[in-house]
């Protein structure tokens, strides 16, 4: 399989509805960052072996709670993590634990968006 | 058991030796702080249930990566990464996925210290 | 005291409403982070002996426009520096400070929301 | 010519309206700081010889994708890199290359402030 | 008095050793800069009235440890919170207070930092 | 041409020693990131048409100061701006402006990097 097509394939199981956005929201603008931003982070990264997704996941929400930059990524991240097997009470402690890490605002803004997307999910 | 002790109990599964330096360093400048480094982030966080310490340690390891001010503290997981069951190739895997989400300057230091930390634990 | 009654003593001297409010958005989803947001911070840290509410304060909006991240973290705690006795003036001056070590973006950020916070109190 | 005139120059080639915006906001609340964006930032860094505006601007725009936290002065920045000379084509290459060493979320967030930017020049 | 005077004043009072090694250190690569370090943060910002040095320097602090990114200037701001008046006690206060907004790595390395200070403050 | 022959190709002209040195580094531990570092920043990214790589430098050294997690980068990247046709002068202005941006004290330890870089070409 391609790069391509290993990282559809990714984002097809961690996320359909929020890739198909990105992918939009980029064709508009930099339609070669829509291609790479299939090919390297999904096809490339999340696509090896070695490490389960939903490990991947942990990683990744860690990662985006600690820069607190990104809202609707970690919205977006949110949702990977369940759909990669994590559980609701899970994602809950991931987040918590960055308090030690990333600080206490970070963690209340991460649970914060964790509870918009557990809404959202529960209001489909 | 109290938060102390459930503190102790899993720094001494981590990294028995990394919580001996911290506490000894804060000892002579805030005993107060070392208490609290063993009562908080292990004795609240980490015992806590609904998270297994492997997830935990990954969650840490891309955290510390991705702020990328620590350097110790990203050599000292990497052991406690080991020591909670994840193997090196999934440790490489964990700071190799930090290049998406903190940059690729963060992903090379953090694979330089574990290069580091694997050459350390083979030399004992 | 217990860590909770102090940290309860502490919120409600520098900001009840807003406790409150972490304290509800958090009772939905994580409810023992609502009580380690009241024991932790407050409880244990800030109710500590050596350093005075009005210097803590000074500290932590020194902090959050320097992380830049947390708007609502930003506003919240100017009200508690007013509430641990800073002055207007002083609350601006700290911030304008942070242009030298933060950067001017996130010193304008400070002061447009300092001035939001201005304009709701003046508006009571 | 004084720093201030010097300034007042500079913003006037660069975005003289987002100038005029910030200055009010500022004179509000801090109308020193007003006088110091002026001053410093442009009377003093930007007026310097040694880099033409074109390259101040590419300095600048990496730096904030980077820091991710204010996406308003990102908005700003790409209207000043137009007027410094840079096409849109150069500005999409210089945020996706952010990507590199900031992060996907980053360069995707600044990709998407570009295309707001884009869209409301177009309609105007 | 002009910038350049009230900036050397206050750097006299504060740290006048670290204030001639960073004048030492640009004027060899930037001169127009050790002009800059002496004019603005300290001749414009620090010199104005509405806040105290103290107040100046625990708000320094802050930043510095929160950034995490530069431990030589944390060695010379703690020493500047000791010449403007800070008790040590006070100093690990604030950068315990760290924790809760930066993380506990970055605690634990101010807290480092702050030994290292106070060990050859006593060596001399 | 592939990505990894257009990476090799762009390294060579930017900064072959340093691209060795990453390599080596990174076989030990993670070779295919190794060949990954060639790929993507290089092979995809600084590869593309629309930018020139003097600009592309400015861009990357302008995060790097501004992230200021990762030194030997920042010196990696001041030799990459020389063979990309910055002059000195330049690369010292770009550094000056991250004041601005990023604050004084990732500036200063830009120049200082800098200065080394500087003074280690002359003793060549």
């Amino acid at each position: 399989m391609s790069k391509t097509e290993n990282g559809e394939k990714i984002l097809s199981i961690l996320n359909p509805g929020a890739a198909e956005q990105v992918k939009a929201l980029l064709n508009d603008i930099a339609p070669d960052f829509a291609k790479i931003f299939v090919e390297f982070p999904f096809g490339t990264i999340y696509a090896r072996e070695n490490l389960d997704l939903r490990s991947r996941e942990i990683a990744t929400l860690a990662a985006l709670v600690t820069k607190g930059t990104a809202p609707g990524e970690i919205k977006t991240h949110i949702v990977c993590a369940l759909n990669a097997g994590l559980t609701r009470e899970e994602i809950v402690e991931i987040i918590m634990q960055m308090a030690v890490y990333a600080g206490f605002p970070e963690a209340i803004s991460g649970l914060a968006l964790a509870k918009e997307v557990f809404t959202e999910l529960d209001a489909q």
